[in-house]
């Protein structure tokens, strides 16, 4: 065995085997090669628009448009331009060495003649491949824009090697004729192709005609400038996107040239207090080509129930969704869009109150959505995250908190906020709250248990309680007491008694003085256990409190004359007859009686009638 | 300029520009750059092993291990193995050309000598290259086992330039060297090191030693044969596994050599009626190599709840999900997952029938859901699969047919089988139908809205009818009338007193000669337009049926004593809040009594006490 030399060298690629790894692995949807291919012909076109506005072509740009023809018989599919051509040359250059200069020479040409650079980095490169995903031939017959160019045509079986020979083409473009294989037959199909240009060609900038007619809209208006469009203009491009759909509620035109370049119009759909909202609303966009609707990790998750479309030649395609949560251009879009969100709901709060309040049952959700998941989102929208009540009045924050400061600030001085969870559920609750004179906010979506803890801890000095967490008396305790009109020793009786007969240990009973129009018995569940329960059931996960038995207090009003005449009785199956029937109705008002115990009430209160 | 010579080539591949899209989209995540280093290093152990198996290594193979070392001062993770290793021509020839070939190669080679194949294809070829995913430079010391062989050590430094030269290494076998660039020094840490030997190093076949501990278990208990096996063992690798989880209910252990390879063990485990279950907790493996836990398209979509283990070298990897689905090996394995689990069921169906019922509960949700997405499971499942009655015992669908033959039969010689949605909330009427003798099934999963589609497509002559969906005397109409004590002339200013009185257009009234043991009003709601709203709702979309009010039904019972009196009342007052109270009861029976309404029930029922 000989020894070993020193020996310094490049490391190589064996195309034979790299080749269909690019064609297997470039894209997973084979439907895709139509897209680079047409969106190729397109840039085709648009070059040679750039090339004549810096005066490098001066030939007749004529109509530019691409065209896709469809042969069943010699089972083809041609995809045609009249935009600047390759010679011979540049097809050696860019067609038969697979590498990613394509674009980039172009860029680097002529990068002193425009900002506008979005518009002329092609796909060029890669997605030209992805013909032979679905065509055992390809063949191109183009010719160059420039001047005495001579046609040139070049066939590739799939396999590596190519033939490059002269050809005929009187005007100047490209050709490009795929020979579908066996198995992508599915494409030889007017429908099927007309289908994937509706889904990926609909905006692109050129006219692309397919069967006799165009099948793009060359202007969207997200290409135009707001001052261009009218509020129609708006609702007109929403219901083309999404004709089955009630009108927007508002809009926001995106337009960013720097540090990143984007453009776009998100609209605030009407959801209510739908949690099932329909995600992947919002299509992506990379200069007027569909990408995908698929756009996690671009706009920030809580605006990912927003409609409309994006557009940005500066995100990162065809990567991985690990590489897009790095990808910094990423991350500042996403920081861009929160901000211009926060920018118009506190324009619409400023300029329309009355409007913004009628609107806030739809646009709440992405408020509180904002409000938990972004630190930076909060401090713009506590000042006009609203709260309801559920007498129907809305309240900003600090509105609300000089609202409630007289009557619900607690002997400890702090604000005590009473909500319900569920208006019906909770009425009898609600009912006595509001009595006394105390307002209750409705706080009855999903998100509103993450956003009541979200609250207490960014507001100081508040506290939010459930309306029927406990006594009124003890939920916002001003260390006032109501004198009992039973003695100390007839309050223990009671309270053994009522011990003994519903003999439950998950109650913890007491007797309260409460004003004589309460009800005569009242069960609560204490704040902190069942938000720890019902975090635990959101979650879904097995945890500590899920698994705790729900407890309850149960409150006698000593003050009702119900329970002196109960004290009184002297028949022992009337009393706790009559032990049982009061906490029946207070189990009826907490929506606790249910099943065999409710069916009997019913038939109870039947036999009596 | 020129004209175009007739050409014949080949297309080609700019290195430069291929090298950093390699690295770069080759894998998402970072750390799998130790995955398919420490597993090129198994597999240098392991052809070994097999090149001494057929006679072609005569040395001493001694202990075959891999061991990674860490050095925080100089900035280098080592990967060594006492494998193969290689000569400075295999160097050229696998390290120095990116391509395929390397285990081919090797395949091609021995593929006589072997079947199991599967053991000798290794990573080589584009997982090395992963390396520079993390190292700014890369080096190889490496020594061949091959007799006189001479070490070599090559070096790049993640252009595409290498240098190859000669080195001191006493015994065969490899040494990758990394070192780590700025950007990755978050590797250079032991504690993120083990973390992730742990998540993929866990059951390579070969020990893996690290900071002076072997971390894997060489033959982890899929490898070996059943037989070998007792119920300890699985039970044992279940908690190594899932160490928190509880007892799984049963297995089935995977063993497959052809048309696909494939070994495993899947779990079930206990779930009950929980719908959050976990998914993701089957592990995806390539010969001992931890791939994934994302199995979905490997796993049909009804076993995801399954816990496990599958082992496959014949599931691609790093492929895209669409081309996962349309892969003919995946769907093969699919079907084959399918009837294992199948057999499984039937096995304990016949062997232990109790046993089989006290587990229902648990498996019930995934048999269901078999039912519903594959046909084939169908066909197996409906031996075995069980319905529960709310008495708790359990009938196969033949034995249910039986049980309810003779007293559910209606007049159009259908059976119809009752069912309650909510044992509770319905309990008024399951207490009814259980009265005449009617056998009522528990169906408060939510898969059994669509199974019980399902079983009344499946089956013939057979409906299903929520108990509270219409009168007894309707849901199972036998044509036989009961009398009533009400003339018709009764019965009609009835029906008008109901009328009037509750005035709401959603409620149908009608008068209905029903025991007098019945409730004096009863209230129920149409099957057809209750299924139509609840599949609406389950699918969270807009609809025809889920925009529609709910409509109800209204029975008076003419034969219910509280009804003459009612008709025989002539205090117009009192007869009103008699029809109000009968309907409140109704309502309050079938948990429909809410809210204000509620509340004022309760309020007037404490008054009257």
């Amino acid at each position: 065995m000989e020894s070993i030399q020193h020996e310094k060298g490049t490391i190589s690629i064996h195309t034979e085997n790299i080749f269909p790894i690019i064609k297997k692995f470039l894209y997973s949807d084979h439907e895709i090669f139509l897209r680079e291919l047409v969106s190729n012909a397109v840039d085709a076109t648009q070059k040679l628009k750039q090339l004549a506005s810096f005066g490098e072509f001066n030939g007749e740009l004529g109509d530019l448009k691409v065209t896709v023809s469809l042969d069943e018989e010699a089972k083809t599919i041609t995809i045609s331009d009249n935009g600047i051509g390759m010679t011979a040359d540049e097809i050696k250059k860019y067609i038969n060495q697979i590498a990613f200069s394509g674009a980039s020479d172009f860029l680097e040409k002529y990068k002193d003649k425009t900002d506008d650079k979005g518009q002329i980095i092609g796909h060029f490169g890669l997605g030209f491949y992805s013909a032979f995903m679905v065509a055992k031939e390809v063949e191109i017959v183009t010719k160059s824009y420039r001047e005495n160019a001579e046609a040139a045509r070049w066939v590739c079986d799939g396999s590596t090697e190519y033939e490059l020979t002269a050809a005929e083409r009187p005007e100047r473009g490209t050709d490009i004729i795929l020979h579908i294989a066996e198995d992508s037959e599915e494409f030889l199909n007017k429908g099927r192709i007309r289908g994937i240009l509706d889904k990926y060609a609909r905006f692109l900038p050129t006219p692309v005609e397919f069967d006799g007619e165009v099948v793009n809209n060359t202007t969207p208006i997200w290409t135009k400038s707001p001052s261009e469009l009218t509020d129609e203009d708006y609702k007109t491009f929403y219901r083309e996107l999404y004709p089955m759909s009630e009108e927007p509620l508002f809009w926001i035109h995106l337009n960013v040239d720097y540090p990143f370049n984007l453009t776009g119009i998100l609209y605030f759909p009407r959801i209510k207090n739908e949690l099932r909202f329909q995600r992947e609303k919002i299509q992506l966009y990379s200069r007027q080509v569909f990408i995908t609707d698929e756009v996690k990790d671009v706009v920030p998750d809580f605006l990912m129930m927003l409609h409309g479309v994006i557009d940005s030649p500066d995100i990162p395609l065809n990567v991985s969704r690990s590489f897009l949560q790095a990808d910094t251009n990423v991350k500042k879009i996403n920081g861009y869009i929160t901000r211009k969100v926060a920018d118009k709901l506190n324009e619409l709060f400023n300029a329309d109150r009355k409007g913004f309040e009628e609107k806030f049952d739809d646009i709440g959700l992405f408020i509180k959505y904002g409000i938990l998941s972004d630190e930076k989102f909060w401090e713009r929208a506590k000042n006009f995250v609203l709260l309801k009540s559920t007498d129907g009045t809305y309240a900003t924050i600090d509105e609300y908190r000089e609202k409630t400061q007289a009557n619900q600030t607690n002997k400890s001085d702090t604000l005590v906020w009473l909500y319900t969870t569920d208006r019906k559920q909770q009425d009898a609750y609600v009912a006595s709250a509001t009595r006394r004179g105390y307002d209750v906010l409705l706080l009855d979506n999903v998100i509103d248990a993450h956003f009541i803890n979200a609250l207490e801890s960014k507001l100081e000095k508040v506290q939010l309680q459930r309306v029927d967490a406990d006594t009124l008396d003890k939920l916002i305790d001003k260390d006032i007491s109501n004198d009992s009109v039973l003695s100390t020793d007839d309050q223990t009786k009671l309270k053994e008694l009522y011990e003994k007969t519903l003999d439950n240990k998950t109650l913890t009973i007491t007797v309260a003085a409460m004003p004589a129009d309460e009800m005569p018995v009242t069960i609560t569940q204490p704040e902190f256990m069942r938000r720890m329960k019902d975090m635990s059931a959101l979650s879904g996960e097995q945890s500590f409190y899920g698994n705790m038995p729900a407890m309850y207090n149960v409150a006698i009003n000593a003050n009702h004359p119900l329970i002196g005449r109960l004290l009184a009785e002297t028949d022992e199956a009337a009393q706790q007859s009559l032990v049982k029937q009061t906490y029946d109705l207070a189990l009826l008002a907490q929506n606790m009686l249910t099943g065999a115990e409710l069916t009997a009430f019913v038939q109870r209160t039947v036999a009596k009638l």
